[in-house]
């Protein structure tokens, strides 16, 4: 059962969202966002304290369902192993090289040092991921699929490995759009060099 | 021969770097760097056109040294590429993941999307850094103490598996201090897993 709060701040994060996506964030003020839902901007701040947690909020609300559906791909019963992380590969970069996320991921990362904002974000967002890639890893470990590791450890080095090519090159803003065809390559090098290396022996 | 405008330069940054040491990023004004310095706003203005470059400039002069060292570990001559890349991996994280760097870093991709700055900084620090890699791991190749590969994808893993437990975490602000002893173990896995991946067959 919705309370008439939580009805509230869903009404917000629909306006914010169109708001955010049709004026972009810098252009974007909680003046109008408040204007366009209507009540005052007491209420507003009530339920968002900044535009930027308002901005995050609309942001994982969005990606959170295509992250899910991303690690659904990593079914522990599979008996492909280098095949299921190559289609988590891929679903996964997709979705974090999205125009919408790495705008996210910017602000995140601006914002960062500043406040509490980037601990809660982490938590949400990156931990919970590679905690469930870990989850994988483990179990594919003692199906003998890989060989023994400390799973936290080898689900950060495929992290790391599949945005080797990328992650520098977004953060300094010179990465331009990549399209699906140019995530595959990278994906199966990535998948590659992890197997070499936790491949069972 | 210094010229008059260089020998300016030169008092312009030495200044910068101590007042930006002594007030932080924030708090440190491009009025306060010039009342320091002497001489009019305009003439500052025309050697740095914003704070921003002023700030990065001066975290470039002061770890272009260290990276540049830390390269140096690179020797093409060596017999140990394994036991290079860990020298290596250790110097460079040191420097990478300290403060002064950190939060030029930080600056950098915050400041990335919106000028020209982000490519200007890639080509001078990650560029350069990973062509100065590519190329020791290429003769490396060619000596037959790597199996053959794309050197510069080759470089982007190694750095990707370097950084892998600690880049999430600092973009995030969720990384405080890391000491010296805890690189250590760090480089010894991303290492391993890139020697197993890439060690001769």
């Amino acid at each position: 059962m919705k309370t008439k709060s939580e009805a509230k701040r869903q009404a917000i994060l629909a306006v914010a969202a169109e708001t955010f996506g049709e004026l972009g964030f810098e252009r974007a003020s909680m003046s109008e966002i408040c204007a366009r839902v209507g009540g005052s901007k007491a209420t507003l701040y009530n339920h968002f304290a900044s535009k930027e947690e308002l901005f995050l909020t609309v942001m994982f609300q969005a990606s959170e369902h295509e992250f899910e559906a991303v690690h659904r791909l990593l079914d522990p019963d599979i008996g492909d192993v280098a095949g299921a992380l190559r289609d988590f590969g891929r679903g996964f970069l997709a979705v974090l090289y999205s125009p919408q996320v790495t705008a996210a991921r910017r602000l995140v990362i601006a914002e960062a040092h500043r406040s509490e904002l980037g601990r809660a974000c982490y938590a949400l967002g990156p931990g919970k991921g590679d905690a469930a890639l870990a989850g994988f890893l483990e179990t594919a470990m003692q199906a003998g699929k890989l060989r023994p590791a400390e799973p936290r450890i080898a689900a950060s080095h495929l992290r790391g490995l599949l945005e080797a090519e990328l992650l520098e090159r977004f953060l300094f803003g010179v990465l331009t759009d990549i399209g699906a065809e140019a995530l595959g390559p990278m994906v199966e090098r990535a998948v590659e060099v992890f197997m070499r290396a936790y491949g069972p022996t």
